[in-house]
């Protein structure tokens, strides 16, 4: 008992503070869903994040393809995170060497070490592309690229293998990955992209995957863009899709996490 | 003779346009030199792109690390490389599907395939990389992303083989490979970045080469950044780079793809 006792506690040290959270909403929320604007103008973003923001844990954006993002737009996304309660993730895939990511994520016209909470990098440029971030800010959250959907992608097994290692030594920022399926069978979370509820092949290569199909596979959170903002109705299409994300696994794992 | 005369066409149809062009400018100034202007302020940008635009054959930018950097600055900085004859180098490190990476290369506050010449892309995501910024501009030259120099990077043999691999099924678009020696024994261009005359170790993991050695491996474009702005005399420090950079082997490439 004493034993099992220590484990728990050593198991609940392990899960980062801003992963707790994020489960913490998921259940609260009833929703794994993480909605992907990408959109071009900042007032069709903020007017989506307001809509939307009911029904999802998280909101991706691509702030670099949004004509007048700044720290203001930011903020204003970040008013709506408080009013709504998700989580901000900027998907800017950090791929260079550190001292570079560094002033990428802190400066230019965009700012995002102001107004997000999550962000992701590739492992490609090892860990400076972490200590890049650190630097900056050390209570954003990380996920790492460790798998991709796009035809003719170089991330094979090898390349996964050396994802989750980078990720594993630097757990006081790497909160989990982007990824198809469960890698590590601990508190990392799985956000997957690339979801949609009629299966089928995009543009340029893309490919996409159901959610349900996607859960079975290990994933923790469902990223939806085209399905729901080029859907009819967005507020529609987003209900459909948190009904289908928030499954009984992921209900298990808020109670693991939260 | 005949034989010859059909093996020299062959090789000639084979070399990119802007290829080229960079040869020949590289020719006429005397200089393979690329200067790496990561300032924060737009005004910094386009005074040292003036200052230093005699000196080189190419300016490196990262737009997204600059304070007010818009389509605007973009076209100042392409002013500025018709009146000092140079290629402008955006060093964005694409690394999404190629659906995204087409809004980020022609959207956002940058609009970057608005006013460079050049970008670079990371293999990694597969041939939609490349998709991405053909399905905007035919024209711009893509270095893709073949070798890093910093500490615990990923890209090992079998990735750079697939890098090459990637290239070569689109000499279209791609002009050359961002490395630290010749690739390819062909027309594809190697810039080669983290060069420096006193060579040591920078911030977050970055590591340095000295030009000669990088010329030795085979390298044809000399990337050079904090050693030339941060020094006391910028002017001078470039001088110094591009007379250290432009050696016999360099004017025999100069021959042989101008």
């Amino acid at each position: 008992q004493v034993t099992c006792g220590k484990k728990e506690e050593a198991t609940e040290t392990k899960i980062h503070p801003l992963t707790r959270r994020i489960w913490e909403v998921i259940k609260e929320k009833q929703s794994n869903l993480c909605v992907s604007l990408d959109v071009s103008e900042s007032g069709d973003l903020l007017d989506l994040a307001d809509k939307l923001g009911p029904y999802v844990c998280m909101i991706k954006v691509h702030a670099d393809i949004v004509k007048g993002f700044n720290v203001d737009v930011g903020l204003q996304l970040k008013a709506l995170a408080s009013k709504h309660n998700y989580f901000i993730f900027e998907d800017r895939k950090f791929a260079d060497i550190g001292k570079t990511v560094s002033m990428q994520f802190s400066g230019g016209n965009l700012e995002i070490s102001k107004w997000c909470d999550i962000v992701n990098v590739h492992a490609l440029p090892g860990p400076g592309v972490i200590a890049g971030i650190r630097t900056v800010r050390r209570d954003v959250g990380i996920l790492v690229l460790a798998q991709m959907s796009s035809e003719g992608n170089l991330l094979n097994e090898s390349y996964t293998k050396s994802a989750v290692e980078l990720s594993s030594a630097n757990r006081d920022c790497v909160i989990g990955f982007i990824a198809q399926e469960n890698l590590t069978n601990d508190s990392f979370i799985v956000a997957t992209p690339g979801v949609h509820l009629s299966t089928s092949s995009g543009d340029l290569g893309q490919t996409y995957n159901s959610p349900q199909k996607a859960i079975e596979k290990g994933s923790d959170i469902i990223i939806v863009g085209s399905g729901i903002i080029k859907s009819d109705n967005p507020v529609e299409a987003a209900e459909n899709y948190r009904k289908a994300s928030f499954t009984a696994k992921i209900l298990e794992k808020c109670a693991l996490y939260s």
